[in-house]
């Protein structure tokens, strides 16, 4: 069976991504959490991760001694081992236009995940405020995910039809737009509502609120309003 | 036929990558390219890729009305177009390899990045001495790169035995290396040397040695040594 290794669900961006791909397939797998420690590089994390993956980061997928460590590799090893499910779209054209975005995804928007880390059950509604009106590249993420997220082909639908990768990778901007409540259109929150339906971004969102771990280099915007 | 938009190949890392891979498989395609303009935003180049790709980067493949425009999403929609060529390695634990690492290059070293952009044609020896003194991000980058390269299977070989979209994807740095002469192991330039022995990146850097154009904020360290 898989054995996926992830960190916080309230905080780990890139761990989410294959866990609701598997999650949305209904994949058997075993999920190993390797907490982040309370401060910067104290604690076991670190060398936890590091007996798995030279490069000290999660995700990390184990199947049967093959080891995979970047989550986009991850969901096209998947993808190719379950060919009967359409983790990619089956049709070519948005099978392509789904590897892109998810690959725009994989490669871009630094604006938006440096000022706005990911923060499940945090409001940081003040803060999303501040940024918006201060953080030009932040902004200007969030309109490229507006626009990619408006050529969806159905209003009420997902980035290229059915569920696929390409919406695993978006999954934590969804998440992002709720804590810091950044003005966006009414077809980006039509988005959000059936992004936030689907039983694995349900199950990992109440996880998320049921962690109470505190990860204080990951919490600078709520010591602030402290 | 294949229509690959791409900028200055003296400077674009990212039109580097699928160039090489079309011309590493003998894949026929017609090359425009879209050269940056003497000073940023200004000239028609915005507007020249905007008319293809909504998000205004260059590389774009088009494929018969299909447009993609990310550097990993075309190599992969490459790979699925000619399934008799190893565009990926054939053993599903090599691919499953070169997934990782590709993808790793396309959301990491942002160190080396941005310290060392890519300029083939420069000579920057002396600013190569002084970041690797100042820049503990740069050195990170770099001693992950040669691990990664460290572990290809022969010595003498590519980074998954065969050339692979996985070399293609770390060709720059071997640019970046050589422009910025950074201090690496032996094993690291004998991956070099394999890399600029093969065809396809001869005739990259042929033709990038060959360009004149000069695009003032892209040489920000050769000003400063005018």
């Amino acid at each position: 069976m898989y054995q996926l290794y992830i960190a916080n669900k309230n905080y780990s961006s890139w761990s989410m991504r294959p866990w609701l791909v598997l999650k949305a397939f209904n994949i058997s797998f075993q999920e190993i959490i390797l907490p982040f420690p309370a401060e910067r590089d104290t604690g076991s994390f670190k060398r936890d991760v590091l007996s798995v993956n030279l490069n000290g980061k999660v995700p990390v997928l184990l199947d049967d001694g093959l080891m995979l460590w970047d989550s986009l590799a991850i969901c096209e090893y998947l993808a190719e081992q379950h060919p009967d499910q359409a983790l990619w779209p089956k049709d070519v054209k948005q099978r392509a236009r789904a590897r892109c975005i998810a690959a725009e995804m994989h490669s871009g928007f630094s604006g938006l995940r440096n000022a706005c880390g990911m923060n499940i059950r945090a409001n940081l509604a003040e803060v999303g405020m501040r940024l918006w009106q201060e953080n030009a590249e932040l902004r200007q993420d969030v309109a490229r995910i507006e626009q990619i997220w408006s050529e969806r082909p159905q209003r009420n639908g997902f980035l290229c039809d059915e569920f696929s990768i390409a919406d695993a990778f978006y999954a934590p901007v969804v998440t992002r737009l709720m804590t810091y409540v950044l003005p966006v259109s009414e077809s980006t929150q039509q988005y959000m509502q059936t992004m936030l339906q689907h039983p694995a971004m349900k199950a990992w969102m109440d996880a998320a609120m049921q962690e109470d771990a505190w990860v204080n280099y990951l919490e600078t915007y709520q010591q602030q309003q402290l």
